[in-house]
């Protein structure tokens, strides 16, 4: 249960699959769960961890295939035969895998996969999946559940769940619907255990169930079951008929994209990538934001371009070019990280704009007039150059007062334009306070210069 | 059910509240989750929201203050005795969640809300869970779970369950234990379900369960439980006997802070903030980055000075500063970026350091090639400046070069350390970037000038 996944046991496992010694191979992985297998596979060539999968019994094969990053679980089934894909595989999954699987697939493939699943309730089940968008409440959620009529007694619903359970891995939730399948409430398996044999479910269900619509947005899905601390969620159509569940372990795969979504567009970088991809899918993920880092720098070069000839007469101005460039950067990122932050978790739901704004305009002085003084202290000692400590100190004090009005604002407008706010973290806010602060700088340079020499 | 928080409810519930109208406030909660009535309470002034939650039955209190923000409870318990403490909240709540809440009191008030409890197993089990580190399972898990023996037969079992269930909010899994309460396995309310009368535990449980021990890191927890797909995980001791559970809601609350965590350390943020702290904390968690960029900006300042007079005879070569340092900071941090990433969903774990190296290496010449022949362009057309043309040009290729390594190399040497790589990207990178890269940058121009003028 717990063997580690040494590079020693890869290695071990590399020759005895090299040695094609089937039961070696198997016994080696018998005692690892799927999720560790997949974790192998990105080490093995295609040929050796498609033979290593076809060797694994359909259950386990699956639910490895479940696993595999995207980019890998496609180029594995490109070499199967649709037969293959549905009869070793689709036939063995829940709805939801089974769906987010055959979803990957070419489009005359698709078609031939679903013609090959000997299940007729599964494929439907599966046709009816992939009609929702993937970012929806129906593309996350699974169709197996446990559905018990209200007027049944408790031991018609124990017989009828045990009909219905063989589909499912596990059972949290029973559900209670009308005779027209309309969602009425939750049993508890608890109640359900509780209960004795001549009760009604009507008398024991809990009617207080929160449920979503199939065309919930995931991240909304996301949010309504981490507030309340929900583990399976329905999922109903518009007129509360039960179409399916959501399950929390789907759900933790949301949150973890979305956090990783809003890190990687602060760092610049445009679409989800991952360390195992191509050096060309990684490069063209970052060139665009990289691109305007470019044009921004050409726009910062001629903004100074107007300064020529104050540099040439007082050169000393150009050392603390990168200073007020990257402090003006590095306040506009906390302010707007702080927003962008506030308005994924919601926190900043009923707080008003305003009140945000003033209390980062307090910070933002706060922190202007220590570093700002620090500076000055530093180049009043140092520098014997009195227009330049002034010059410098004061247009920081300046630019870390922008810096922070812009970082605040320009999220909180994009939010609500609809566009997403972590797209004005990084090189978009650190471009534009680059411009706006070595602006103010220069003027306050040849403002001050002017009447200190 | 799903009364929405608008802004309009919240000045209705307010003015109900003013009017300390009892009945017409409980009215208003009822339909209330505890999760939405703890939004709230930061609308309310301290008095007004003491009155709402005392005024609600202690269950549904005790699960708003489990729901509120640390400060916002810590302000709500000092004005409490520690005896209504204990009565109206602590014995309503799980024990995880009573620990935490003790655990945040100061430390004479924890004695006495600990003596007032009524339950002493309660009280036993929540002096327990304080003894372990708040990062831990120990610390994340609950006390309260269902345990069997593997002598027993499924009608034993179920009476047992019947007794043990009631201080459970919901039931997941049954552990099944030996007389010492070593944990031998798992038992699934689907298995006893399906079990007949005359089945033993012993032949129904699963005996492949994962289990993590009390001093388990709750990040590595969290990482189990999310790769593994696990609602429920059980806590042993170093002796394998049985401790606790931790469920997968208090583990989606330590996922979420730790992404939030590595993207405030990358926008140079310190702790733990969150938009409703006050200036002065939001402040103090942003200052030290901020000084590191200014004490970098002064070193990049010290190394421009060395080239004083190469920018007095050629103050173009200031234009391209700023854009230099900001390439050479947006590379670094996308490269690093990757890493944090790879190294935080662990899928680093089996490539070498080397492969991730070389990888990087070919997609910085990549874009470096494409970026330095953009900006050549644009000069070699616009400044009529072959030296400045190229040395623009050819720095900004190596500085890419460059920055992508050491944002390649710095987290992966930080995790290596045992330090945390996430501290790698955000200002630390650009600094270092900046003064490497306007160092190249300087050093190019004097060379290339030589040869072109």
């Amino acid at each position: 249960m717990s063997t580690k996944l040494t590079r020693e046991y890869i290695n071990d496992l590399r020759s005895v699959i090299e040695a094609r010694n089937d039961s070696a191979a198997l016994d080696m992985l018998e005692q690892l769960h799927p999720a560790d297998i997949a974790e192998i596979y990105e080490n093995l060539s295609l040929e050796d961890a498609t033979y290593l999968i076809l060797l694994l019994d359909p259950e386990k094969a699956s639910d490895v295939l479940v696993e595999l990053e995207e980019d890998e679980r496609e180029s594995f089934l490109k070499a199967l035969p649709s037969d293959v894909i549905a009869s070793q595989f689709i036939d063995h999954m829940e709805s939801d895998d089974a769906a987010d699987v055959i979803g990957d697939l070419a489009e005359d493939k698709k078609q031939e996969v679903l013609l090959h699943i000997d299940d007729v309730e599964q494929a439907g089940d599966i046709v009816d999946l992939l009609s929702y968008d993937e970012d929806s409440a129906g593309g996350l959620m699974a169709k197996e559940l446990i559905r018990v009529n209200e007027s049944w007694g408790v031991p018609t619903c124990i017989r009828e769940m045990r009909k219905q359970a063989e589909d499912l891995d596990e059972i949290y939730y029973i559900y209670v619907v009308s005779d027209e399948n309309v969602l009425l409430g939750i049993l508890s398996l608890k109640a359900l255990l509780l209960a004795s044999a001549s009760t009604r479910i009507k008398d024991i269900y809990d009617a207080e169930v929160r449920s979503v619509q199939t065309d919930t947005d995931s991240e909304e899905v996301a949010r309504i079951m981490e507030k309340y601390d929900l583990i399976v969620l329905p999922v109903t159509d518009s007129i509360g008929r039960l179409m399916g569940r959501i399950t929390i372990d789907d759900v933790v795969d949301v949150i973890r994209d979305e956090a990783e979504r809003d890190y990687q567009l602060a760092s610049g970088i445009t679409t989800d990538v991952e360390t195992t991809d191509s050096p060309a899918r990684l490069s063209r993920a970052r060139l665009p934001w990289l691109i305007i880092g470019l044009l921004g720098g050409i726009v910062v070069a001629a903004v100074i371009g107007r300064f020529e000839e104050d540099i040439q007469i007082n050169p000393e101005m150009a050392f603390f070019i990168p200073l007020i460039a990257a402090m003006a950067g590095n306040v506009g990122i906390q302010s707007s990280a702080i927003i962008v932050q506030g308005i994924a978790s919601n926190s900043l739901g009923l707080e008003s704009t305003y009140r945000k704004l003033g209390k980062e305009t307090i910070v933002a002085l706060m922190n202007g007039l220590i570093l700002s003084g620090l500076l000055f202290l530093y180049n009043y000692f140092f520098s014997h150059n009195l227009a330049l400590t002034l010059t410098v100190s004061t247009s920081l004090f300046v630019v870390i007062i922008f810096a922070a009005l812009f970082g605040t604002l320009i999220p909180l407008v994009l939010h609500r334009m609809k566009i997403d706010p972590a797209l004005a973290t990084g090189p978009f806010i650190t471009t534009m306070n680059d411009i706006m602060g070595l602006f103010i700088y220069f003027l306050m340079g040849r403002i001050l210069y002017g009447i200190f020499i």
